[in-house]
């Protein structure tokens, strides 16, 4: 398909990532991709790369995927190689030969374990990837390794992105600073656990394995897993966050110690950015959507509540007309599968209360909330009034674009 | 919003349904219509009518279904009251108020107790629906009652639907042969559980009130819990089931009677007539798709994993751009949360086997995959090869109509 326009709400200036000691990056093409664009990314880590993970709870995942969960056990990393335009997703056992080749070749051009090899593959479901498609071309890729690369690097992870992104944060552990960079892919098969996305972060801070997971996870749960674009979980969702522990820093032994706060904050802030990127690259987005739950009986159950809100297509359909219809919400609301109580329920769009105690406000005026409407940021907060749990989603409108873009994929 | 055209699904013909004895219908216009079209029905039951019914699972559920909900456990009906035009939900006290002021309307009209009657209210929500809208206009409808008046009253619950919805069956029970009637509306925020989808069905028959229930909670679970347009359940969905036990026939005490068979299964295949015509009438569907799916863990394993592909906009606009797409199918497969071996899934679309073992056949030539695309019957067959467990759903594509529908429904 021709390439598509810009994202309306893509961001008007991107990051220049610095160096993060311990990572150089490359970015080639290798003919993987129809239009001759970037396809491969590889990146070298310094001996003694911690890494964490999250990877798709899809039931019927990628070879990579099976691959990287396998490795992740180990802790341990000294390079990443993604391939964009093929998603060796659903494609048995020849799927398995291409990936063991991939980390042969790997192995042999970076000096190391196996185990220490990460792969991710993004793209169409369901074409074999003929098995030394990359390792054949690592050799050549490995001398166009650079600390400065991150640009290549995120281009040659795209699919369907209108444009690349990219994050980076400074940060103090105890007197030291370190870098947090990032770099990410998705702009469809995107919902919690986890979407057509992919996420590579690298920071020079030194943190063991173990606790770099724990923050992990915690960081995907209020970013990645709290967007959703079209509610559609992908066989290949992939997030890395390699540490090389290139700087030396007051020594890490636990996610709660407290000279990390700074760092636990600024990771899970670069996950939200990254994944916001995302969500404004959402396939035919026109509008941002910021949906802020309270008042519901757990963080848990507010979350749900606003991806059963963010997840729509009625809710969405009718940001896209620029429709102020509270009814839907309510109605998202009520399928949510959570705790509400109709006669207490509270929306406001645009900070103007439209409902409380699940009636229309007295002298309620639409014209602000449809003034709101028409703008690219729009903002929906819900209280349930029932308990203490909050949550924030960020989703995007449903238009024609994305109908188009889906509608021929594959041709 | 002017009126859509009728949907390229719809079925050549509709039938006239036959009288069913002990039942007599009107559909008016009473102003809630912005077109000025029937969005009043009353129907009127004999003395002694039995009824059982399925409501919407929404938590923020509306004034009617409220009520419904109560009235339900008499198990006794003398009157069905239905708007279109406003949903009387998220209206507060003043949808208590509108819906205690219809019974009391109805129950003048009719000459029966509260609670046996039953009223339903489709259209936008969470606008105040006057006290008065619909008892004022009872004793006027109550003069139009007839024993034929089922087109009038089709017409008269339909908000964005292209088409009325109605279907019948005759039957016998021992050697007596009785009807069942059964009409309905809904295009839109259609899922399981269930829907702005509302379903009335009537029988000259005599079974009580809790074979009755025991009956429809089979046939709603393979017929309007088996469908789905765009995942968004309502807060106002209704199926109910009225016996007017008009005919006298062989008696019936419970639902696994062996004279019931026929019975049951003919109010199973109305059912699923009647679902399947809402599918067709999805909101600018222009495919009509059943999904087979075998070989899962369980019956309800089969389903979820059915609706789960049901329900993906990927798949769904794939299909709209007469895509075989079938990696998308197995993304869905993948995100249902059912059991499934990701080296045994076979699809096959439109009778040709595309994947099995979990790889695409030796020699797949999709050219009749792609001409099976471009027709408007579209069959889907997903075998998990890990158990015994099937289910069908029926689902239809997601198209331009769908937006330019949704993204305007108040305008």
């Amino acid at each position: 398909m021709a390439a598509l326009p810009v994202s309306p709400l893509a961001p008007a200036t991107q990051p220049v990532l610095p160096k993060v000691a311990g990572v150089r990056l490359a970015g080639t093409a290798i003919g993987l991709k129809k239009n001759g664009g970037r396809d491969l990314m590889l990146a070298e880590l310094a001996p003694g790369t911690t890494i964490a993970g999250a990877l798709t709870r899809s039931l019927c995942p990628s070879a990579p995927i099976e691959w990287c969960r396998k490795a992740l056990k180990g802790g341990k990393a000294r390079a990443i190689v993604v391939n964009s335009g093929n998603s060796n997703a659903f494609t048995g056992n020849a799927g398995d030969l291409t990936v063991a080749a991939t980390v042969k070749g790997t192995v042999a051009v970076v000096g190391c374990q196996p185990d220490e090899v990460f792969i991710a593959s993004t793209g169409v479901i369901g074409q074999p990837l003929p098995p030394d498609a990359i390792s054949r071309a690592l050799p050549d890729i490995a001398k166009n390794l650079r600390a400065t690369g991150w640009k290549d690097a995120a281009e040659a992870i795209r699919t369907t992105d209108t444009f690349a992104k990219s994050v980076t944060r400074t940060v103090a552990i105890g007197e030291t600073r370190v870098t947090i960079n990032g770099i990410a892919k998705g702009s469809g098969m995107i919902a919690p656990d986890m979407a057509t996305m992919l996420a590579f972060l690298f920071t020079d801070a030194a943190i063991p394995a173990d606790v770099l997971q724990a923050i992990v996870d915690r960081a995907v749960k209020r970013s990645f897993n709290s967007i959703t674009v079209d509610s559609d979980t992908s066989t290949s969702d992939t997030v890395l966050f390699a540490a090389t522990g290139a700087t030396k820093h007051k020594p890490v032994t636990q996610a709660d110690d407290k000279h990390l706060k700074d760092f636990r904050r600024a990771v899970e802030s670069a996950m939200i950015e990254l994944a916001q990127l995302i969500v404004r690259d959402g396939e035919g987005a026109s509008k941002f959507v910021t949906i802020k739950v309270r008042g519901a009986t757990s963080g848990g159950a507010a979350r749900r509540i606003g991806l059963a809100i963010a997840n729509s297509p009625l809710v969405k359909t009718a940001i896209a007309g620029e429709d102020a219809n509270w009814g839907r919400i309510v109605m998202a609301v009520g399928k949510a599968g959570e705790r509400a109580d109709r006669d207490r329920l509270g929306i406001a769009i645009g900070g103007v209360p439209i409902t409380r105690n699940g009636q229309i406000v007295d002298g309620y005026d639409e014209t602000p909330v449809a003034q709101h409407m028409k703008g690219k940021e729009i903002e929906i907060e819900i209280d349930l009034d029932i308990g203490k749990g909050k949550a924030t989603v960020w989703t995007c409108d449903l238009t024609h674009g994305y109908i188009d873009i889906n509608g021929s994929y594959r041709s």
